[in-house]
């Protein structure tokens, strides 16, 4: 990923640094994002009702009209450990507020690790005054901060965009971490989009809630939710004046989604283990929940998943997980194409070549499974991964 | 499994012969259960929007007063079939009952195997003739019955129980299969069980539907619903008169629960790659079903089922799954033991030695995970196993 000064966005500086929550004494683990000048806000967090105390403390401040930054420290979920835990993370942000000299409620946090254990503060705190102190607008700097952020994922994901909206040249630029516990070894994916557009809050929120559902909603490793789960979108106006016309927000919402999809399918990419993307792509049904419905519980299903792995042309497995899907349909409501060879039509199976075929998903690091309903026009793209040995293998020695 | 002549439910004959549905010349595969008297009889089958031809064929029949026999095949799921398939399966019930000089209609069907495939039916009838000719009343019998419904299990399945109502002496017997696509690796799960009690059909059907739903609705090895899950519980009055007072039905019943567990629980003892059964006691919950949902949705997290495969006792992933499973409730509502250690008190993490409790999990086969919530009185209990690289390993490479 090279990144050159022009794909950051106005007006944020970054830094990564580290603290000490991990033994390796190579890996930065404390990120710092700041706004120079106050931010709009939008976030979109877990679902889980076992929820990390980051996640609280940041989800009571969004959306904001007057964020100044994001603090993140991996390694550690600061879930699972009560008040204290809850105190913990609210001081990570009156730290770093008072080097910037704002208020605490104008700082957001985010952590990703193991559960269940307290948060170091006596390492956090030295490191989050470093980074405050060492942010800067560059590409290195943001590089250094998509590294602290990082737990089992081998490479940082980054994705950016620029567009011209009326006479503005409006930025957009994400980072993002996650390996599994995704549907999110650890705990967690996060996400963090920054753009230089001027967007009112409540706009934001509303375009980063569709965003999601089409791009980190799209995605499964393992569909362990997760108690950390976070995607933050913030929007400070360094390009230029407020944009609310319907037009200038339905381009900018575009961008953004994309940015969200790259950094969505890169997290997948990177999915533990895995040795393949699968790529569930259902159509025909009445709705889009439904299609992301069946599409999520054919992703979810380790049979799928270890048949995708060994490269094993075994559809009935797929067509079985779309059966207990909760959408109704009938069997001859269904075709199914895999790696692009139909092998089930309206509810009957058809004669294949099972060696070319397995040769076939063999090669390709991305199958497609492709399931075609005739019961309406709403579509869905789902990318998942296969399940392997190293999986296991990862998350049977996570913490001893 | 040692069987004596008194376990077996009296008036049935067993056989298990091969047919040559998978290469292994020593495999049998169609087994078939006669009742030499009409039985009453009562089904359960997958709630699969694709179900499998045999269970649509037999879930027609059920429940019905004048069963005389079943008849399975191990090896084709015959699932995924369409018309071609319902005609096969209604023809392997014509050529029993043609055997038998009954009409079709009083025979059941089940299939497990591969999906998509049609049968062979050049195979199947002379070997469905054979078994209705050789079928004895022996445990030699049915031990071969019971190997003959085996795909990836290692082992038969086999649970028995006596007891006196009134002055009868009953009998009850079952057997089962089933190591995957489990929750049903091929595709499923069969449990037959019989009894010489004569019960009326409706109370038959009423004991059957919650005798499973607190024995084989409360496993899951992968969580994937088969197309072809079936229960079958025949009734054929060989003890005695009728059982209908409430006190005769509810002994009767209690028996049958125990039955049917004992072969839920060795389904998941020999669940394919297992090396530790996963026991999840969840109490102190408003309702049963909201104790179940609890339990399953924790039971089917890859990352809890590798974590007790590694036996690291990362109770976040236990706490953090149930956070998930769509049932309200607080943090500070939960408790967690793992294997006997309080790790997760009212909301707060407790310190304990991961190292003792580590070595503690490997020693056990099975390992308790006891949930316990303060929001009613209502509990489950639910098995599973971990999820191991064996287990990936065998599902890679299933058809191929």
């Amino acid at each position: 990923m090279d990144l050159c000064p022009e794909d950051l966005a106005r007006g944020y500086r970054f830094a990564g640094v580290r603290a000490g929550l991990r033994p390796d004494p190579n890996r930065l683990d404390v990120a710092v994002i700041i706004s120079d000048r106050p931010a709009t806000a939008a976030g979109v967090f877990t679902q889980n009702r076992v929820c990390a105390a980051p996640v609280q403390v940041s989800r009571s401040r969004v959306p904001a009209s007057e964020v100044r930054a994001i603090v993140v420290c991996a390694g550690n979920a600061n879930a699972c450990t009560g008040e204290q835990g809850l105190a913990d993370a609210r001081r990570m942000t009156d730290v770093l507020a008072a080097e910037l000299g704002v208020p605490a409620e104008k700082v957001l946090v985010c952590s990703t690790g193991v559960i269940g254990r307290p948060l170091p503060m006596s390492l956090l705190e030295p490191a989050i005054r470093e980074a405050a102190t060492v942010a800067t607008a560059t590409p290195s700097a943001l590089s250094a901060a998509a590294h602290a952020i990082l737990t089992t994922d081998t490479r940082i994901k980054v994705a950016s965009r620029r567009l011209l909206v009326d006479t503005q040249e409006i930025r957009v630029i994400g980072f993002a971490k996650g390996a599994a516990m995704i549907g999110p070894h650890l705990a967690t994916m996060l996400a963090f989009v920054l753009t230089d557009a001027a967007i009112p809050a409540a706009a934001l929120q509303a375009i980063l809630t569709r965003a999601v559902d089409r791009s980190f909603n799209c995605i499964s490793v393992e569909g362990h939710m997760s108690t950390n789960d976070t995607v933050l979108l913030l929007a400070n106006g360094a390009a230029g004046s407020e944009l609310a016309s319907d037009a200038a927000l339905e381009q900018i919402e575009a961008v953004i989604t994309e940015v969200a999809e790259a950094l969505a399918q890169a997290i997948i990419a990177d999915a533990e283990g895995a040795t393949h993307v699968l790529v569930l792509d259902v159509e025909g049904l009445p709705t889009e929940a439904q299609a992301r419905q069946v599409a999520k519980v054919v992703a979810e299903s380790p049979l799928v998943k270890t048949a995708i792995f060994g490269h094993d042309p075994n559809w009935g497995r797929i067509v079985s997980a779309a059966g207990y899907a909760g959408v109704p349909f009938q069997e001859r409501d269904l075709s199914l194409y895999l790696a692009g060879q139909l092998v089930y039509d309206r509810g009957q199976p058809v004669p294949f070549d099972a060696a070319a075929l397995s040769a076939a998903m063999k090669a390709q690091r991305e199958v497609v499974a492709r399931l075609v309903f005739s019961l309406g026009s709403a579509r869905c793209c789902f990318w998942t991964c296969d399940l392997s040995e190293t999986y296991v293998r990862l998350n049977a020695d996570y913490t001893t």
